[in-house]
């Protein structure tokens, strides 16, 4: 009893570290058997384990999105959003260019994932909050909102694990720029309305659609 | 004699059309049996025509990179750079919103274009000369370079088609608050070193490959 235990153990930690691999490398929509074949157990096993793709992502990624929406908890409680929202955005982008699988899931519309289901709208109230406290603090330009900076940083965070490859780190660089263009000292006039939230949806679909189109030929 | 000339055109330009359909569909790596079948014109008369893609591509793109390229031209033209800057970045967003294929296009790898060929350097001379008098002018930060503004319009450009279809025209917002940053009034000290070129070159290399990845399953 106790050797089979210990079996399922080895199993179900050979299966999450397959799969982290996997996912790094293919992205979350890569199909168990690869990672079946790729953990040494048979199909049979793991879909006794994980019976569809999102309770395995669940299992793989829980920590990593929970540790993302604790970060968004501690900047909540920030004395001063504009410092709460910067260590926040650090806290994001160190997950999206860490763990290339992370950066997949966080940016693709992968649904029945509950971690990633109570992170989305979190991270949006997250951030809806420090820059309304910013905007307060005259440290965010007014103009400016919660779709806008979700949009930003999503193109931005796409572009991320490119980056991270060519040159560990450089993400620092263009994510500063990104917050020097939410500061009112540089802001003019924008030529075009925010986007309604639907609108934002519409777009990070389509982002996601149009990123998963399989190239033939 | 004359007819089969007219004939020829004919197919000449359906060929056009299809290929510009099929690549705003499915981009610019779209197979050639594909195109010819839309066109419904044979395999043998598409390859006669056009012996690889880059030269079906190349025929289909032509005007609308040199369109870009003379943009370029009067940007650098311009008397006050900050306007010429702004100017040029609405002419090249414009086509990256409003053509699909133009936009995949101008955002891979394919070899052997050669309006594309000429417009890689082209654009990268342009913005940098275009900064070099912006900052100057002091209209733009002095920390900020080419690479710094050629990653941020990549990143910015491959979610354009996407924000496109979800809201005509919104693209000119994101791209404000980009150029905002740009601005010396809200600039902080940077966090990292800008890319060099071939950091540069690897990152938009890869940008490319993670897109194109098939998504298997």
């Amino acid at each position: 009893m106790r050797v089979v235990r210990k079996d399922a153990q080895r199993n179900r930690e050979r299966v999450l570290a397959a799969a982290r691999e996997v996912y790094a490398e293919q992205g979350v929509e890569a199909p168990l058997d690869v990672i079946a074949r790729r953990a040494g157990v048979g199909n049979a096993t793991l879909y006794r384990r994980f019976p569809d793709r999102a309770a395995l992502v669940e299992a793989v990624f829980h920590e990593t999105l929970d540790r993302v929406r604790q970060a968004g908890e501690e900047a909540r409680r920030a004395a001063d959003p504009w410092a709460g929202l910067n260590a926040y955005l650090e806290a994001v982008f160190t997950v999206l260019a860490g763990d290339r699988g992370a950066n997949d899931l966080m940016t693709t519309g992968l649904q029945g994932v509950p971690s990633l289901e109570t992170l989305h709208p979190h991270n949006a109230e997250t951030l809806a909050g420090l820059l309304g406290r910013c905007r307060r603090q005259g440290t965010v330009r007014t103009d400016v909102g919660t779709e806008d900076l979700l949009f930003a940083l999503a193109a931005l965070g796409r572009a991320v694990p490119a980056l991270e490859t060519a040159a560990p780190g450089a993400w620092r660089r263009p994510l500063a720029l990104l917050v020097d263009g939410l500061r009112p000292e540089a802001a003019r006039d924008l030529p075009a309305p925010p986007l309604t939230a639907d609108q934002l949806s519409g777009t990070l679909r389509e982002m996601n659609r149009t990123r998963s189109r399989p190239v033939p030929g």
